[in-house]
């Protein structure tokens, strides 16, 4: 194994005086470099003192492809970790359509008048197509997006959900670094982004509609089983009848599931986000959950094994791409998957082919 | 990349005259290569003939990890392969106590009747732990076992799941080479074994037990989503009523499912394996679920993405193994945990560091 000697920016940080021996060029290139090194020490302090710019710049570093914004972002992540995880995270997900934004207005208004500072981020793999789908249109939060204490960020785009997922959780990071106490991510659900979302959140909430006679039909498959409550919204006028219809079918559905790891019994509400009308409960039974996962101690437990499950995952990602971004693999593939079609070879030959390859 | 030269058993198997510049030595160690070749070509042809002493020889082949056994192996899978595909795969799972031995005696006995050929196989990865808990004791199918046109197999031992599943899907294609019609792959569900057995067959059956009011309870997350049928077994004597009050929770429970792929809609059986009971009824409910689904081309269907899918899992598996089974990984990963359940790192920094070593 060749060890690479990839410096962080950090091991760069050291104020050295200069050998004598440098030339004048070298010289001023060098301290051009610490000095653009002293800018991120600046715009570190100012994150960390709840500067919104400083945040808003930091996760640009993050979400660039640039080597040189990467090693910027390393070095004030950092710095960040030491004062981030002071936070709740709470995932919110539901079909377009269900209110995610006028909810999440409601809730983060309802949050900052109790005198919390509310991050809210996206996890939408699908924006690099739809130009930003979530959030990407921040006048659908007109009133939170005017609050002091309110940082709202659109998913990054062009990006794998892997790429995403790796951008938002690091930006989690410094947003609790710059004090925002609650973290609200925010997911329409395309491919896997519930489950992903899931493994970066403390709290799952599922957005339903009320009405519509069979309410678990179209949900897709384990949303429901991950789910640490089932938020009914537009719970208002004509549709509270159907809303508490509902209400009944989704926890008697929920009994059905076995208990979950965090022993947490998820809860069915109703609420109008328009209205905002059963917010307060909302936000009452989050932090119900959060007392009691927290003296347990499987709030910890689950952001360290939340933290594991994502090293892996990053190794894992890597390695794939790694061996099926071989043009030689790519060809070699195409041609086993069609022998595959054909019966004229096993799933286990076919992948030692490949391996062969390698 | 440089291209090993792993030439597959059959390439060896051409009747190539010797070089006149061969030693003798050389020559002899030829010829008894090539008539161990013929013994396979034999075990082959007995194989394809429904031979069973053939057939567990070849299943032995398969199971061995020794290099020499797997090439055997090779050579008898690829002519196996023309040969095979002309069964229905189901997979049988249950808690330990359900009744899954005593259910696989009836319903096997009674496919024999009706004229099949039945082969049971095992998926139990703990089998190397339990010494062989499903299966091992042949005694429990005591009238099956007896049967000509039957053939059980435990589970491969001593292995992990991914070294069971690979085994069991090759030894699956031998059977159906060697006639077998129906083949039964059961399960006790250790860790993620119903997840690996339901992604290797058509037909995924859940044994229940009546009685005990929480149907649902202790059901492991994902299992019910999974199943194509639940069979209530020992609905006999005083349990009958409990198993019918059951049969209408799992219906009511089903329904809240969203469809299957397939467009099959799971259903509800009652049986009583001891007394013979209901079994036919469970057979002519597959029958039925067959012809659906070869008319409508998801049985080719789902066959062909079985194989991709375990395709891509043997390569995966393989590139995960090949990098954390490293020493110096494995040194460093632990070191990087526990920087992780220090907050002192994040994710993304550790992954970075773990692969910048490989």
């Amino acid at each position: 194994m060749n060890k690479k000697q990839s410096k962080s920016a950090l091991s760069e940080s050291e104020n050295k005086p200069l050998s004598k021996n440098v030339s004048p060029v070298s010289a001023k290139r060098i301290r051009n470099f610490r000095k653009n090194k002293f800018s991120e020490e600046d715009l570190l302090k100012d994150l960390l003192n709840g500067n919104k710019t400083a945040l808003g710049r930091g996760i640009t570093l993050i979400e660039s492809n640039q080597t040189s914004h990467q090693q910027k972002a390393e070095y004030i992540i950092e710095g960040a970790l030491p004062h981030a995880h002071k936070s709740i995270r709470i995932g919110i997900t539901g079909v377009p359509g269900v209110g995610k934004s006028t909810f999440i207005e409601s809730f983060g208004s309802y949050l900052i008048g109790k005198g919390k500072k509310v991050a809210v981020l996206a996890v939408d793999p699908s924006s690099s197509v739809s130009r930003g789908s979530i959030l990407g249109d921040k006048t659908r939060m007109e009133n939170l997006v005017k609050e002091k204490n309110a940082f709202i960020r659109p998913s990054p785009s062009g990006e794998s959900l892997g790429g995403v997922a790796r951008k938002t959780r690091e930006s989690i990071i410094l947003c609790e670094a710059a004090g925002f106490d609650v973290i609200l991510i925010e997911t329409v659900g395309v491919g896997q982004s519930e489950t992903t979302v899931h493994s970066m959140t403390d709290f799952f909430l599922l957005l339903k509609l009320a009405g519509a006679g069979d309410e678990l039909q179209g949900i897709k498959r384990g949303i429901v089983e991950m789910a640490d409550a089932i938020v009914i919204n537009k719970a208002d006028g004509e549709n509270q009848k159907a809303a508490r219809e509902a209400k009944l079918e989704f926890n008697r559905a929920l009994q059905l599931y076995p208990p979950k790891e965090s022993n947490w019994k998820p809860e069915v509400k109703l609420c109008s986000a328009l209205y905002d009308q059963g917010i307060s409960d909302v936000w009452e039974m989050i932090t119900v959950f959060e007392n009691k996962v927290r003296k347990s101690g499987f709030f910890q437990h689950n952001r360290q094994e939340q933290n594991k499950f994502w090293l892996y995952q990053t190794v894992n990602d890597y390695l794939k791409s790694r061996f099926y971004d071989h043009p030689e693999i790519k060809t070699a593939l195409k041609e086993q998957l069609k022998l595959i079609e054909e019966n004229r070879t096993t799933a286990f030959a076919a992948a030692k082919h490949l391996l062969d390859l390698a």
